[in-house]
């Protein structure tokens, strides 16, 4: 016997059938003698239409109120997935947010869950009862209700499992696993049986949008072993665990793209102390979040060339912000370019090995793709290139890396 | 200043342009120094989509999370009034079931509210903050989601307004007030500038929809002042109050039609003790609500007949228990017609003025209407006539009775 958590999105609660269809493969692991806590999202597009409301009533809604209007989607799924259950047979029941409670920061619209009384839930599945929690809702220090932010149920769910200390938290998806890389690009992409947390966060932070960031940054810290796998076929999906866990480490788990940011260069910026806070501080303050940054050599003495990537929709916001400081900074000139994109390779077995960057840096010259800037961190090298590149430098390092299935 | 609660009904939540408009007439009651508490029912329609959900995941839907599925239609317009609120100005926040708490019965699905704790939502009033609460719902002694039954957020209203000792309860509806009748039938009809709360129940009780009968029943527990007004244009609306405030009393309030019961003659009963009991005490356990009864008098020696009024949509369920009944009971034979309509009139000077039924027996006589059943209450008489005189008999009472206007 084992306590598994398991959590469906959006599209697999999209309509009564969908529901029933999850409601069967809950009672799967049942009859497997498992004790089972459900996290269920809201019905795939209800969230936007409650958002919708609320900006229609006042684009500056207040967020505790937003909570109490966008957390009413979860709570319908959770109470109608209990009464599939039921009809299957299957005792059920829901637990809200603040009937457990799912405790949170009172950081409305984006609150970060504190800790999951379980006591009575884990008594009630120690009696055979299936528990069905509404995902991305809590409940505040003073008892009001709070959401965890966009894709939140995916925390939720590993937070639930923590707390149950499940031996397993099973996310249901859309996507039967993780690949190596994106399957439209590269149809030899390859599904991974395991990979680790720090691949998977890394993977996410680049644009693989499998499992919402913190969720796994969460799954990392308690050690919850989550397992990526489809709501509408069967298979063992991809595991993500603990670096020890797997045996034999590739060098790389996949090649990850982003094609969100945009490229800005401040040219003939004064080359001297405390330039550059000059420049990232407005920004900072402005909350737009600055990526790959590149100082280059200056061509002109004294002065320097610096280059970095901001989101796609933050450009306008970030020029606005650097024309201001056009005189406090005395730089020359502001470029731009939105059509970059971010492509990057990402695997624990880089720690160990020599020479991977190299392969990339390689492998994308022999193609003529030109490389603007570059960032690497322990697990990951990544590369800014004109976004038409986008598909073959992927396919490229794909098989540059030997990942072609 | 005055203490009031505002109720909305679901057509003036019914999306957020109608949101914005109750919440300018909620502005304009603090504008004018009161201190002003809401209760919303869910958008149109909305209620009806949630309860499609749970029957179509099972149609005997656990009702606990049916309770858990359709309360949130009350959470969403909660949270939404309340930005709308904050958006033109107005401090206001919502307070769920749980978090006040709304205290119930355990009986989901047809809860009944046992009390409202107010102290903290009467002192953020008193601090100038509007308090927002769904209709609807509550929670039960064990901690879970309640629901009220259709229609419950009227009750939830007057609850509020007695536990927070309001000065008046103003239910917003799509109506402007009381008529003394249904103005699609008879366009003379007259508004109410004021009624009785036992006027109101009887009304209610006969088919006039504009309050939930636990509503009044409730208010004339509690003596809550309520006042009946419509959304959509200004006016004065009908307030429903004790008898010694009215100090011109009518004798008759209204006339009203019911077109949902049908008939059922037993024929050839046998005339001894317990008979009757023998015929009703089965259609009670099947959860039939006979309303009309009446007793005819023997043609054949030692056997008479039994007419009474079921609800049309219980009419063949009323029929098979019949059927199994006729060998233990003996009779001769049972037809039914549903094509009957109750007509009633009401008044609470019906009381001290002899001949009111007199007057309307007279007058659907000179017509040519047969009467087929009467019952009476101390403020009520009603009569059973064939369907299609319905709004001939209706004009003719309203005529009768001096309400034209």
């Amino acid at each position: 016997m084992a306590r598994i958590v398991m959590k469906f999105g959006g599209t697999s609660m999209a309509g009564i059938e969908r529901i029933r269809g999850a409601a069967d493969r809950v009672r799967r692991e049942v009859a497997n003698g498992n004790e089972v806590a459900v996290v269920v999202s809201a019905m795939a597009g209800e969230t936007d239409r409650l958002v919708g409301f609320c900006r229609e009533a006042s684009p500056l809604a207040d967020r505790a109120e937003y909570d109490v209007v966008v957390a009413s989607g979860e709570q319908v799924t959770a109470g109608l997935l209990a009464i599939a259950l039921q009809a299957a047979g299957t005792p059920a029941r829901s637990w809200l947010g603040w009937q457990l409670p799912v405790s949170t920061s009172d950081a409305h619209a984006s609150a970060r869950i504190k800790g999951i009384d379980t006591d009575a839930m884990a008594a009630s599945m120690a009696a055979g009862t299936v528990a069905v929690m509404p995902g991305f809702q809590g409940i505040s220090p003073d008892g009001r209700v709070t959401t965890l932010g966009r894709g939140g149920s995916d925390t939720s769910a590993v937070a639930l499992a923590a707390a149950l200390k499940a031996d397993r938290c099973d996310i249901y998806t859309d996507v039967d696993g993780v690949y190596t890389t994106d399957p439209r690009i590269v149809p030899r992409a390859r599904k991974l049986a395991m990979i680790t947390y720090e691949e998977m966060l890394e993977l996410a932070s680049v644009g693989a949008k499998v499992l919402q960031t913190r969720s796994v940054e969460l799954a990392m810290k308690e050690k919850v072993r989550v397992r990526v796998l489809s709501s509408f076929n069967d298979g063992p999906g991809t595991l993500v665990v603990d670096e020890d866990e797997i045996v034999e480490q590739e060098l790389i788990a996949g090649v990850a793209y982003n094609r969100n940011e945009a490229k800005i260069t401040v040219g003939g910026v004064p080359d001297r102390p405390g330039v550059v806070a000059a420049i990232f501080g407005p920004l900072a303050e402005a909350n737009v979040n600055v990526d790959m940054i590149v100082q280059n050599i200056a061509y002109v003495a004294g002065t320097t060339d610096v280059t970095f990537t901001v989101p796609r929709t933050e450009l306008t916001l970030s020029e606005s912000v650097l024309a201001k400081m056009k005189d406090s900074i005395g730089y020359a000139s502001v470029t731009s370019d939105p059509a970059v994109a971010k492509i990057s390779v990402v695997g624990v077995g880089m720690r160990s090995h020599a020479g991977v960057a190299v392969t990339m840096f390689k492998a994308l010259a022999d193609r003529g793709i030109n490389i603007q800037a570059i960032t690497t961190s322990e697990i990951k090298v990544s590369v800014l290139i004109a976004e038409e590149y986008t598909e073959l430098a992927v396919r490229v390092l794909h098989t540059a890396y030997g990942l072609d299935a």
